[in-house]
């Protein structure tokens, strides 16, 4: 088993990893949820059939009263509207502030079951059981929480951090290759951004075979970069920034294809590499990081480049929650394995951007 | 000016009373919001007419681009659907994480206004501006925001404090007679829990006029009694629980008229002579209290007793978010300005409640 601390002031957990984890999860539970007697269990309609039985039943031989709430699979659900219904179904089963939501799925789960656990009853306890590699390696620290708006995506939400985090790496087993490789640009991202090493070690098993032979030391590692970013930074303002490598230009190819025709990792993987190159036209990334990385994202299917319109990236970059006023902040690479945020005029990032894809 | 500082451990902030502070939000508003540029101004369709202009052009005057939301007065306004309509306004006006929300009303406005606030991009900034003698001396201090679901009030929110509370005691001009006693049973509250001598001062101003005569001082003292317990108990559970005197069975007499028939204050009002009483049945209130606060609610017109049956009761108490399990907390006077919480079986405080009932 690997286990790791995250010891925020106030709302210290543990994230386990463990093969056949989820036959445990009652037992992990009574540890850490001294007072609870009921448990919402939220997840959706993809994972539900595979694992919340066996879940369900580890929480009932742990002698918690359970009651399972299905939300329909896809981004769709992460809305307003289903935020009311489990707030409403949390309390028609009688949850009160000592007892727990437990959410068991993707980020999608994750968020609106996190973000209904942050706010019923002015907030109670809850427990993660991420079930995709990208709600793995990327939601199971930070404690961000939300829903999507007409908008855009998370834009009301709030910071919670759960319980504990349950990752047990055999659920990844029943995942399509496609949302395998959508938390993968994650992973690439942490080697990128925090550890040259990790990056090297990633490069020595560039498929999804052997990632899940090291699959433990791989969320381990993840998750443990992303606990010393977060622990420096809780509330989001400065170095946790470095965790949007890829991700204001994957934004724009994610807008730009209205979240339909890329999965995120696939809009972070293409917005890495144009980063790398943007780097390097700078005089901030050595020359050969861009072709390292792009060799490494296109072993998982990932896409390199993807088409978007000096249009699309003015409003996806205009839009930016991040950014203010005339500038904004893009997450650049010194050397593999770290990162540095540098202020940017907007325009002048469009035509850098404009200048290396002409060039490509 | 009457000026009070509440020191909460990162978020403090502070309260100021003054009549015609309406009139002066915006240099107000320059100095504690150092990198707004936008205000999203939330109030009802009661209080906007009468106030909202004078606030708007206020901050208009200090450079804050103002969009003036109006939302139907009434506690129905204080739902999950209004909220997300909040949400969506905001971002359309342009809102980011750096601006604010003014909540201009009463305690519907200010609950609901400060929950889009707690949750809108994860957390913005906002100001209370509260126009109800209730809201003035409750919501102010504590940063208790929320909305009401179907199964009861207040069911999902968040902690969230206002960057500052801006009081100006002349907007209680315009409150109806029985809206400014809904707020004087909070006030007298304050005395019994906590300060004898402010409930001496009561009585020595018992009528509307009177209280207005020394109102700054009477919002100043609450505000500070208020911020007192909740200093010491920011998360609601112990000290606060000091604050419900009167509120176990005042949410029994609202509940059991459907929140229609009677005010909160006067729910209020009506549960803490029914307390005194059973304090004094269990030998631990002084004789002489349950008369002295029946008069001075008589006073103000609110209710010293309101029927009640034996199943209404019965069915707040099992619901009462605070209670757990067969016992529950009830808040008893050792003296007027001192309160304890009592661990009572449910089923022995309907027997007591019924007792005093038959007796009177």
């Amino acid at each position: 088993m690997h286990r790791l601390n995250v010891p925020l002031p106030g709302r210290e957990y543990e994230i386990l990893i463990e093969k056949g984890l989820l036959d445990r999860v009652g037992a992990r539970c009574r540890v850490t949820l001294l007072r609870a007697t009921r448990v919402a269990l939220v997840t959706d309609s993809n994972v539900g059939p595979l694992y919340a039985q066996r879940v369900k039943e580890s929480l009932e031989k742990s002698r918690f009263q359970v009651k399972l709430i299905t939300i329909p699979a896809g981004e769709k659900s992460k809305c307003p509207e289903m935020l009311a219904f489990l707030w409403e179904e949390m309390l028609a089963f009688g949850l009160t502030r000592t007892d727990s939501v437990v959410a068991l799925g993707g980020g999608v789960v994750g968020d609106l079951a996190g973000f209904a656990a942050a706010t019923l009853l002015r907030g109670v306890d809850y427990v993660q059981i991420p079930t995709t590699l990208l709600a793995q390696v990327d939601s199971s620290v930070g404690g961000k929480v939300a829903v999507d708006l007409k908008a855009g995506k998370n834009l009301a939400g709030a910071f919670w951090q759960p319980r504990s985090v349950l990752m047990d790496p055999e659920v990844l087993n029943t995942l399509p290759d496609r949302v395998f490789s959508d938390g993968m640009a994650e992973v690439i991202k942490y080697g990128c951004i925090l550890d040259g090493d990790f990056f090297d070690m990633l490069e020595q098993c560039p498929s999804r075979a052997q990632v899940m032979e090291v699959i433990e030391q791989v969320l381990h590692i993840c998750c443990a970069l992303k606990a010393e970013v977060v622990l420096q930074d809780e509330h989001d303002l400065g170095r946790r920034m470095l965790l949007n490598f890829g991700h204001t230009l994957g934004h724009a190819y994610e807008k730009a294809y209205h979240y339909e025709t890329y999965t995120h990792g696939e809009a972070v993987a293409a917005g890495m590499c144009a980063a790398a190159q943007l780097g390097v036209q700078m005089g901030i990334t050595p020359a050969d990081v861009p072709g390292r990385i792009a060799a490494l994202v296109e072993r998982f299917r990932l896409p390199t480049e993807i088409p978007c319109s000096r249009e699309d990236y003015a409003g996806a970059v205009g839009l930016d929650k991040k950014g203010q006023g005339n500038q904004i902040s893009v997450i650049l690479l010194r050397a593999l394995g770290e990162a540095e945020a540098v202020r940017l005029n907007k325009a002048e990032l469009l035509d850098r951007i404009e200048e290396i894809r002409k060039k490509s």
